[in-house]
């Protein structure tokens, strides 16, 4: 391996940190150890798909480590799965029309790059879309790509061998997606691949695939594999994903992220210091003993947490007014200053729910007919209901303990 | 359904015969019935895979079968499978060297077509090629197909569900194979398609496929069904086929057919004139009586046999020859006077047995060794060995009890 002038070869407490904090996993672990070492200037890829354009935390997670190996001088190549979102599940849709359009994919992808550089550096991100190989691809590459795998070994993959035992059905286009995701590895040759840890199998797939073409990833047999934890979302319970609503966007405004921080259960504040903030281990555990221990108010402790996230992605200011406004909202339950400003409904029919759904205030309409069900939502103080109607320039809206909203005068 | 001017409408008696000899299977049997009597035009579809160059009666069996719907009025659609010959079985090449080359395919296609226009009536074929559509199938076009069916369904295949219970290898590209044959079927708009039984699994994806996107067949649901009885080889286990070595080419010399038709057991004489003669029903209830009672030489009714195929083959007069021969060398152990003329080997490294196989008097060279090693080859009336050294015009070859040759004179 050659060394590479732009690369800074890390100190041994550098490295402890960049392959065991917030990671789950690294295969072969030695072996990427090794490359870093040899001063060695890796591709590390990363795909997404553009499908939404939202990014929550759980992202951050893997966003943050990839950064500490931009700050090595190392390049992340980023993949837009942007042929993937256009095809959809053909399997629940019409024939022929595609799921995104062209240029909804881009927007949407956009958007998420966006939110990617408010952590990761963009001078060290290459950025691929998957239509530039997967739009020639022919019959021929495919049935050549599939048969470098058995049928047996697609069904190791966790949720297709749990849904065949429970006789679920899956598309036989669905063993097709793992290997073009593999595929994807092989175009922009990789040395080592992230995700979260249900990716494992299908970057081991790239790794099997590179290897048959004789690509060499980190160690001669193709790319290294860089898993980081879940996240769990707001509830406590799940992955943070934004199809169950528990999530925190990485573009949310301070004091929404603040709030939505402060709302989490005591049980996730170690996993969210440890994953979410550069908090060194030896706090983390003392942090960790005292809420198990209940040595301190499990609040102090999710007030930093919080400082230290919208911190990270806003600025200490930002932090500390999100925080002042939390404490006074939540001590006095005086309407905050900060309530974000949204337009005015378009005249015509009104729907509280696709209004509060459409202005983020709700992960989805469906998600917004519960709270409002549920009495979480208040117009001007009052509860709302489902026949709640238009609304006027100057009216607020709360949404659950944390999500404040006022009607911005027409403009 | 509109009557179209060139198709003839069976008579009772006919359409009994079409639909009952030599058919294993017609799956919706009332609808085909219902369209031959409304004397609708039909497109039958028949795909082959152009890797070797050899038909053998196994396939005059379905030929026969679709002569008579051509001589009703109804077309033939002959696909060449040349997408499929020259790719091949990718998970046993190389990555990148096609099976077959492209010159490979055609000739050998010729060939095979040659031997179908023994009995299809040219008039009445269209021959397709697959290459025609799959040379532009994208990968958009690979994944909608594979969508239109779950993994459960391919398992109900017999030889998918056998290997993955006996935990052999399948590789995912053979999963798709079923699916192209199937969009075959969509390509050329099919009415019905023809097959072996062992074709049906493949045949009923067609039809869903046709389903899928409207198209009729011969009652509004996709293509029908004909399956064909697989017929057996020459000993009397196992289905012929040219691999193998149990079987009687198509265009194969009136001797060569004669002689291998003497060489069945008496157990096949019946399935034999069943499926590959026009000998009436009762005749064959009788001849099969006669056979299981022993009421006569069974040795009579293979001659029949023999005589009826050879016959329908090459002629009436050629038939009787080769008989008379047969009977010479049977009874007197004389050399043939038909014994069929091959070139002299090559100057050069000789080796018996490699040219036995290249010209045609045993299926490969292993089979050729185990016939020498058996003591069933002689040259020149004496015995041959492995050792057996070059050739020269003029003698005479004998393998097993019905193949001969002369060396040619060289030219």
């Amino acid at each position: 391996m050659s060394r590479s002038p732009d690369v800074r070869i890390p100190s041994e407490a550098e490295l402890n940190w960049l392959t065991r904090r917030a990671v789950a996993e690294i295969v072969p672990e030695a072996e990427l150890v090794k490359a870093l070492k040899s001063g060695k200037h890796l591709r590390i890829k990363m795909g997404f798909d553009p499908t939404k354009p939202v990014i929550t935390l759980g992202w951050a997670v893997g966003l943050r480590k990839l950064r500490q190996f931009q700050d090595l001088g190392h390049t992340i190549v980023v993949i837009i799965g942007d042929w993937t979102a256009r095809i959809g599940d053909p399997s629940l849709k019409s024939e022929t029309r595609p799921m995104l359009s062209e240029e909804e994919v881009m927007q949407n992808s956009e958007a998420i790059l966006d939110q990617f550089f408010r952590v990761l550096d963009r001078e060290r991100t290459e950025i691929r879309r998957q239509t530039t190989w997967f739009d020639k691809f022919s019959l021929t590459d495919v049935v050549r790509l599939s048969a470098r795998f058995t049928l047996a070994q697609m069904l190791e993959r966790d949720d297709f061998s749990n849904r065949y035992q429970a006789r679920l059905p899956i598309g036989v286009h669905e063993l097709l997606y793992p290997l073009l995701q593999g595929y994807d590895s092989v175009a922009i040759e990789s040395d080592v691949e992230f995700g979260g840890t249900d990716q494992k199998f299908n970057i081991l797939v790239g790794r099997e695939l590179q290897r048959g073409v004789g690509q060499p990833g980190v160690a001669g047999n193709g790319q290294a594999v860089l898993l980081v934890p879940l996240l769990i979302g707001l509830d406590g319970q799940k992955k943070m994903s934004q199809s169950l609503g528990n999530f925190i966007g990485i573009n949310e405004p301070p004091s929404e992220m603040y709030g939505k921080l402060m709302s989490i259960p005591d049980s996730l504040i170690g996993h969210y210091f440890e994953l979410l903030t550069d908090v060194p281990d030896e706090e983390l555990d003392a942090v960790r003993e005292s809420i198990e221990k209940r040595m301190a108010n499990p609040m102090e402790h999710k007030k930093r947490l919080a400082r230290e996230i919208v911190g990270y992605f806003h600025s200490r200011e930002a932090a500390q007014t999100a925080e002042d406004a939390f404490v006074r909202t939540f001590s006095k339950r005086e309407e905050p200053e900060a309530a974000r400003e949204i337009p005015a409904p378009a005249n015509g029919e009104f729907k509280l729910a696709a209004f509060l759904a459409q202005n983020g205030l709700a992960a989805s309409t469906s998600e917004a007919n519960r709270l409002i069900d549920a009495g979480a939502v208040e117009v001007n103080g009052q509860k709302a209901t489902r026949k709640t109607d238009g609304l006027k320039p100057g009216d607020t809206i709360r949404v659950g303990k944390h999500r404040f909203a006022r009607i911005a005068p027409r403009t």
